[in-house]
């Protein structure tokens, strides 16, 4: 038995390193400035809540989450698994001290216990925005702006927005002539329409809910409906005859919704309204949404969420309207990667000064605060390599755009060798000048 | 029994509002710029990791950890206490794919079981610089010339850097004629200083290390040394005739540091030696760093850190140098807004363009589109409020600059009344110049 201990992370966690943090950052930054851009402000909650907060105290609560406390489970504490229902949480806690409409967006690591497997994690990051207090459908609408303003900022052209209404949803069992209490099922099953396509879904309709042919075919009916245009796909949905108020209302709602999608200036063709979107988790209660990035679907979705008007409520006060969406931040990362849209750097550094002369370092040192009081990114090398080849050889592994060499010559002329990494160009610059002379180098 | 739940956290976990948010954000930009100005790139780890990599499988381990699983303990997870440890690990595990000097930041929260009590929090976040694989003492100093420069772009002035080395410390039982194995505890004694003053530590050594008169004395005389010049204070030291090894290694490294820190234009003032800082965590073997704000003392140490270059070897491979420190941010947050350095805002939104006539809603959406297109944070009043008396006190509580009015007459017109809030004063716009206008009234 060894008595080091190993490295090694639990299945389903990962370390992300510079060379791909450097980039995350920047898409946090790219995100957070459009969610900015549209209004909203920043919330924080902590990544541990009371678990019947975050279960709602439902004893069939089916999502696997993490348990925490000092002494195994004595707390009752547990991990997040969204940011949502802490949102919610907090609308209730906080009443009237936040002002409505409330508009948050949230950034943060959440957990859940799946199983791991290539591409599934078990701690991932969700990047929230929300609308809290606004029952408009022009609230949904800014969602949906939203996303498509998020996704064009990162650099994405090839993408559909993907909306639908669980009201409509709703209808399917009065529709096909099922109960209401079936509902559910119904929900979660045309949910893996994508991974199963129709015979599976109707397979397991029919084994669980003993469906008849007449029924799968209203179903199929239903399920089929599909247009590039929203009008013409709520239309079709009008001439199925489905005699349901929850359908009429949907659909009305998504009639809204087109219109202020419009007037916002999202283009037609980068959303569509998709009857087949369900969404998994239980506490929709309208418009719901999923975004796919097309040719490489088999990701999932990336940027998802919907309205859920009810999830307050099961902290006592009034139900209150809420309305939002969640960018899967590690999916969408993993896709712009396999995208070409990520560019991987393994440092920030834009002047690297050597550090081969002892003599030296002192000037070396104050040439590199001279950069950093000028806002130049810099650093001193104080790596093992002494030699000038070595920590030449270090700067052109890590990417570093402008290499200073100042040796005892250089500090007792008072100047230094700036080297611009790319041109292979070298220029001795007095002291006074440095700065003037990187940033040059930097700009062209 | 009630069938709602209460929405309260748990004990020693708080939420950030955003009027505490907004400046927070700010304030983690500052810290990343000032970061990366020094060269350092971000590193990601996850928050739950195997429990014996965290304890370093020290049976003793001190500081109380939230374990955590799908089902209670059974995994061996836990949640990170610091993110120095999971640096550790990244090291071991990645190799030589990492090339030293291995310069990175990481912010983060971590949890500690601390006893829940006013401004002790059991989730918190950090927010950390080390440089891995430097033996240098120019390593060192860079982190107090970051520690510095990150203070001071903050906007904080009046603070003092305290500096002292382990191996100093080390020395003392030696000094003192102790056994080397009591050095923990006479340690873990003197950092008690602040708090419970020479005659607390006195009392408390005799009681465990029944130290006599002439060792107390002793002491008193080594923690006595105190001088605002860094030289003074380790003449004073070498004055003390102590006949360590440790002592002498430990007092030229602070040398050679001072001459470090000069050269990076540190000024003398706002750093100094003391020799009663000890750092409570284990891991440290050489300089070791503490930051205090004037005047709030009370609020400990905002900026924290040290040399440890023996952390790394836990995990079996050679050991690794390292050196860094740590912001505690909640602290430090929590100072700043005592010195009023925190400005509280509500909101982000720099128009809101207000929605009182259902027929004029559309060119609302229009205008609000535009101004988001041309980089101006703004949003389309979705509240309840449907009168535009309504609409502008709330626009007045949340400290909007500008509100633009655009009802039916002016969707006729295609004009928008713009609102200079601070000011009060409005002025009708071509649809085609409300960007330019809106941009006038914000910088003026």
């Amino acid at each position: 038995m060894s008595k080091y201990i190993n490295p090694e992370l639990a299945g389903g966690f990962r370390d992300y390193l510079p060379e791909d943090m450097i980039p995350r950052q920047r898409m946090f930054d790219t995100i957070r400035g459009v969610f900015e851009r549209f209004g909203f402000v920043p919330l924080d909650t902590p990544g541990l809540e009371k678990e019947e907060i975050l279960t709602g105290g439902d004893p069939n609560f089916r999502m696997q989450i993490f348990r925490a406390g000092l002494r195994a489970g004595e707390e009752g504490l547990a991990l997040r698994f969204d940011l949502t229902v802490p949102l919610a949480r907090v609308i209730s806690a906080y009443g009237d001290k936040l002002e409505k409409p409330f508009k948050r967006y949230q950034i943060g690591k959440v957990w859940r216990g799946e199983k791991p497997q290539a591409g599934r994690f078990r701690e991932f990051v969700q990047f929230d925005a929300d609308i809290v207090g606004s029952n408009k459908t022009s609230a949904d609408a800014e969602i949906i702006a939203l996303m498509y303003e998020t996704l064009v900022a990162l650099g994405l052209s090839r993408f559909v927005i993907k909306v639908n209404n669980r009201k409509i949803l709703n209808g399917l069992p009065s529709f096909v002539g099922l109960e209401q209490t079936s509902n559910a099922e119904v929900l979660r099953t045309i949910d893996k329409l994508d991974k199963i396509g129709w015979e599976g879904v109707k397979m397991e309709l029919v084994e669980k809910l003993n469906l008849g042919d007449s029924q799968t075919d209203k179903l199929k009916r239903f399920i089929d409906i599909r247009s590039d245009s929203q009008e013409e796909t709520l239309a079709r949905l009008a001439g199925l005859g489905a005699d349901s108020s929850s359908i009429e209302e949907g659909s009305n709602e998504l009639r809204e919704i087109i219109s202020h999608v419009k007037s916002l200036g999202v283009p037609d063709q980068m959303w569509r309204i998709d009857l087949s979107v369900a969404r998994g988790l239980g506490y929709y209660t309208g418009p719901v949404f999923e975004t796919t990035l097309t040719g490489i679907s088999e990701i999932g979705s990336v940027f998802s969420g919907g309205r859920f008007d009810d999830l307050v409520a099961r902290f006592g006060e009034r139900s209150v309207p809420a309305t939002g969406a969640s960018v899967g931040v590690d999916r969408l990362f993993a896709a712009m990667d396999k995208l070409g849209l990520i560019k991987k750097e393994k440092t920030v550094t834009q002047v690297l000064v050597l550090n081969f002369d002892d003599q030296a370092e002192d000037y070396c040192q104050r040439i590199v605060a001279l950069l950093r009081s000028n806002k130049v990114r810099s650093e001193l090398y104080l790596g093992k390599e002494n030699s000038l080849k070595g920590q030449l050889t270090y700067a052109t592994k890590q990417a570093v755009p402008v290499v200073i060499i100042a040796g005892g010559t250089e500090k007792t002329k008072q100047v230094a060798q700036i080297k611009d990494m790319a041109k292979r160009r070298q220029v001795e610059t007095p002291f006074a000048r440095i700065t003037d002379i990187v940033k040059t180098v930097l700009t062209f």
